[in-house]
């Protein structure tokens, strides 16, 4: 979901953007018009997430995926350490291993089916590393980290579908990156918020496009960017600055959150099998006893207009994604529709 | 630009796509409405370009300069051919030099400073290449090839400033790939049209993004794809498609080309230093005897509404791109203010 308004912008400028007789989707990158607009979804970004200007921000493409392979082509020298807690942290560490260097699994919670994320004290670092990975916000399992690892290296995370969620402090990260796709634009957009000090030549046979230092002497401008999701991008900070910024959508998103899992914990049929303190406030899971009482629950809410709401096959059961866009009372109505299911099925 | 019908269909279309009650830019990629659109694309691809059912269509990310490394990657196996002639064949052939194998230049026009292609005859063909690279049209320097290089390995060609603009025999290429933000829909996507039997596994250390067999194998949806931007492109080949296919696209477009080539041709102002038989009907460099006329001419054009007219840094001069959605009556008003420019500065 995007923001109403955005949309209504969009739409509204889609022929003609301001004065310059065109559409956004037809300016060059290199015009004044366009300078403007990377400019501003740059210097609103630094603004809301309280950005140290010792950090860049790329307006890359690839999504969180390529991200996979540009995290350890550019800094991955000598060995890293990546912490499991589900399929994309997976991807990740997966990805990590093609370069031929030492990847180590420095936490996993796959044994208990990675309802909670591993402890601080849990974490076996490598003390050679050259940074740690974590991912974040888990989409399919619903946890999050509610701690940021202490380690010597930087800390690289996957904040996808958690970015622009809750105030987060920058300065205790070496390197962010999130595919736009869940709170910040349409797909085709990556941002990249990166330490400037550890940006350095990549590992050879790395592609240039692949290439942080390339990208950041050219502030994203290399070759053409995604010049319409970056336009897009721009729309919805500007709607996030003018909502308070992310302590306010924070609020908001905790009580959307609360809304539903207290809903669950109260509930006789629906169970949440996440750890308490590491429950995403994005991704809520949940699920019946049954797997027939799943489906159903999935079928009838799609009738309902609840859509997307079956969990990822590798868990089953159900998701509730609730974004940045998805608004209080979408989340109301669902648990009025949850309610109504429990008494007629329980 | 964009064709502007194509542009008021997604503007009427912002809000909500059909009854799914959502934005293109909000839906799933793997929703049902979402998989109509992106099928709806390849087909129209496939009947427009009339491409043999032995060839992928590919939606990627990264533009063509992610092409330059990922066909090396994917091709190259003991060696490769490519021909220079301008900036981005050039970058190609550099981006080919990162993985360590043979890459022979097999023409240049370099010294004349790439104001023609190559003929055939003068192509220095390594017998062991894997592929032979060409860029198709040279936007900087207003080329284009007028014939396909007769070789034994698969032709690659860069086509991304002239796709769709002539019609074309696919099957004389084993690959053509297109940043799409010429002629195809906003930045952000990339179309790859690849021979099925060339797709082999790529060498190692190449990125999951950047694997060929990895996109094929999942229809380009591995990860979440430059969902907007395909959308744009079904309606421009919709539109396209309406128009009469690009048999009638080439007339148009060469018949604008020639509005322009036959005044450049006869004033006694402005020249175009292109081989004849080479010249781009995309692309049209021209310039005045002087710098600060060509200079002067940018400046009035531009206030007289004609923006982008300024040559490359590389050539100087002024050059006019005349894509698809370039209407007739844009080509007759640029050459109505040449002429009148050519009155006042003779």
């Amino acid at each position: 979901m995007l923001p109403q308004d955005a949309l209504e912008a969009a739409r509204d400028e889609l022929l003609e953007y301001g004065n310059t007789g065109m559409s956004v989707m037809e300016m060059s990158h290199r015009s004044k018009a366009y300078e403007e607009i990377i400019s501003e979804a740059r210097e609103l970004f630094y603004e809301i997430m309280n950005i140290p200007r010792s950090y860049k921000i790329l307006f890359l493409q690839g999504g969180a995926s390529l991200q996979f392979a540009m995290v350890p082509m550019n800094l991955l020298k000598t060995g890293a350490d990546y912490v499991l807690t589900g399929q994309f942290s997976h991807k990740a560490y997966d990805e990590a291993l093609l370069f031929g260097k030492s990847v180590n699994i420095a936490g996993s919670t796959k044994a208990e089916n990675y309802t909670r994320v591993p402890r601080q004290d849990e974490l076996k670092l490598d003390p050679k590393a050259d940074y740690l990975h974590i991912c974040h916000n888990n989409t399919i399992f619903g946890t999050r980290y509610n701690y940021v690892p202490e380690t010597a290296a930087p800390v690289v995370a996957d904040m996808s579908s958690c970015i622009l969620s809750e105030p987060v402090d920058v300065s205790r990260y070496g390197l962010i990156y999130a595919g736009a796709q869940k709170n910040i634009a349409p797909a085709g957009l990556t941002v990249v918020i990166i330490r400037e000090d550890i940006i350095s030549p990549p590992m050879s046979g790395t592609p240039t496009m692949l290439n942080y230092t390339v990208m950041d002497k050219n502030d994203s401008m290399y070759n053409t960017p995604p010049t319409y999701p970056i336009y897009m991008c721009m729309l919805v900070l500007r709607r996030l600055k003018s909502l308070g910024g992310l302590s306010v959508m924070a609020e908001i998103n905790n009580a959307k959150a609360k809304v539903l899992y207290d809903y669950i914990d109260e509930s006789a049929l629906f169970t949440n099998p996440v750890n308490k303190p590491d429950r995403s406030i994005m991704n809520a899971v949940f699920k019946t006893p049954s797997e027939e009482l799943d489906a159903l629950f999935v079928k009838e809410a799609e009738k309902a207009g609840f859509v997307n709401l079956k969990g990822h096959r590798s868990v089953g059961g159900m998701r509730a994604s609730i974004y940045n866009a998805m608004p209080s009372e979408g989340v109301t109505a669902l648990v009025k529709f949850m309610k109504r299911f429990e008494v007629e099925h329980r």
